[in-house]
């Protein structure tokens, strides 16, 4: 029973989706196919990247990952495969997997350049529908390996994306990458390389304030209280109690940040 | 073929949702994850158990209902598994269930202490992947049953709903539990227990406005025209024609109402 | 494995859409059921139309598709079954499938009144549980044949849509039949229609603007431009590059257009 997951920003008020599930349904009617988010902020690709990246590592072995955030759909830009946990993920390549590159340096990456496994007619505006459904299917049902779609490239797209910096002896710089639906801001700055919980004292500096509060869960302290906790994908996120820290702090994705431990 | 079905307060704009599909389809690929709703307003816990309340008649033996508006997730708060009905639900011991408590007298209540069957790893802040999203799985797989997650309780938590009280001969009140799509006020009084159609006169006070005409269906007035009506889950809804009747009366979730008859 | 595909204007803030499935799982546990939209514009039957419309090519042989944008609901309007293209298409009789029968010129439509079908206990207010989802399972599971769900009509109702129209040598007329989730304006003029490639010149006059530039992908032109592209399924669409032509042009769903060539 393979797996597929979509990641796209095409909303949930057309057909796009399901559109791309009866392409699937019609060449691997087995596979399970789950939704991960088709809400991805229109055209924002790194968002869409973060969003596979949080949840890949809770998948089973072998499963298609299918993100579409394809602004230049119909452009001379690839489609790709990318082979990496253990896992498969496709895409326009347009940098939308930078954050997996980085965080699976063990990868593969190949230009799909086998058109039979297409729609036949292919569009100028839906990829999603004429190439990325039908190869992730073809995939899912196990017949196709990854070599039969094209050959390994080095050259794929990396977007510039905003990776934490050493800044001072003590002091790092990152930034907001997401907020979620709750209003917690999650950072691309990861819990395990940092020891705030056995540090003295930190200091996070997120839009005019600082939070030094550190929580072990979201709850415990007065309602709209500032803290830094760690989120369930490994990232420090900055929260507040029972409420919108996004709104308290008036931040959002790409905001930057600044931790200071000693 | 196993049922699982997911009410949260996730949103569709991050992977939550996903990602605990993704537990499932690791150990359970079979079985079929159906989304009642990710839009509970975030911490409502009521409004989550009175979702889960309008659907479960209509599943079949052997669904597991997966609820998770948790915020106190990493807390003390136990995981627990409701039987009742031929059907499992399980969820954290915060009072959602507490309309299904009332609704099937003949229910028993388990802590999950077995964590042989969480995710190896548990998150402070994620339980839904990695408690409930596994044990559901494991349930729905046929091979675990409910009494080797832990042991019946009696303590679990009741949260304060307010359920319909008569006040007088011939009064009643009650409260709007939820306001749908359409913008219909959907009330705590089932209407099995009020003789409305045969009654000479009844008065719904709700708002500041009385609404005395009882409709079979939502056509048949002119626009905007206010009526009681039967909804599809046997309570009594408050409506109006092809438009919204929160927005025509102001009211909401938790809005108080009164109804008389003679 | 059947697929079914569910349409409909319920929503994603309550139960309904998961209890719909709730039943398909109870009588068709095999099937495959794919959400095309439930954010249709509430009582918007020809957008829930259009919506399956350029969906169904997508889908496999046998596909059940419900519809159900249904203010009639309780009312006499009858449920009907549409057979095209080696597919099926079910919900009730109120003109929703009008598009499906220009476009399907070859379509056979049936009264369904084999309540056999339904479930026992049939609500005045949600028939896409009650009717049109058990009908769904029972046709997808292959062992109910649409003569045995009711007899031929002709009288089914068709919805005043507005097709496009030769107004002039060299003009036509249409409209705007859906804003898409990026703002793109779709069309109901099909491009296979209008040589607008190889003309001199042409004017889409739409809003209070004239857009006369022709696009092959959404990419290439400055932030903001209009254009005018075909869209994925066959439609001419007026977009804006990397922005809502909706908003652009302050235009939505049944703003009239008119196409000039030469």
């Amino acid at each position: 029973m393979p797996t597929i997951t979509l990641t796209t920003d095409f909303g949930l008020t057309d057909h796009f989706a399901g559109t791309m599930k009866g392409v699937i349904a019609g060449i691997a009617p087995r596979a399970t196919v789950i939704d991960l988010c088709h809400q991805v902020t229109p055209y924002e690709i790194l968002e869409a990247g973060f969003i596979v990246l949080q949840a890949y590592n809770y998948f089973p072995r072998g499963t298609v990952h299918v993100l579409v955030v394809d602004p230049g759909v119909g452009t001379s830009r690839r489609p790709i495969l990318l082979e990496a946990a253990g896992q498969l993920f496709i895409g326009p390549d347009n940098g939308a997997f930078t954050l997996l590159y980085a965080a699976e340096p063990k990868h593969k990456v190949r230009a799909i350049t086998a058109s039979k496994y297409f729609l036949k007619s292919v569009s100028n505006t839906f990829h999603g529908r004429d190439i990325f459904a039908p190869v992730a299917a073809h995939l899912a049902s196990g017949k196709l390996k990854p070599a039969q779609l094209g050959a390994l490239i080095k050259d794929y797209t990396q977007a510039t994306a905003i990776f934490p910096t050493r800044t001072g002896k003590r002091v790092w710089t990152g930034q907001v990458l997401k907020v979620d639906h709750f209003g917690n801001l999650i950072t691309n700055l990861r819990a395990a390389d940092f020891a705030i919980e056995e540090a003295k004292h930190f200091e996070m500096l997120v839009g005019s304030q600082i939070v030094s509060r550190y929580a072990k869960n979201y709850q415990g302290s007065g309602f709209g209280e500032l803290f830094v906790i760690e989120g369930s994908s490994g990232f420090f996120e900055v929260s507040a109690c029972q409420s919108s820290a996004a709104k308290h702090l008036g931040c959002g994705a790409g905001a930057p940040l600044e931790l200071s431990i000693w």
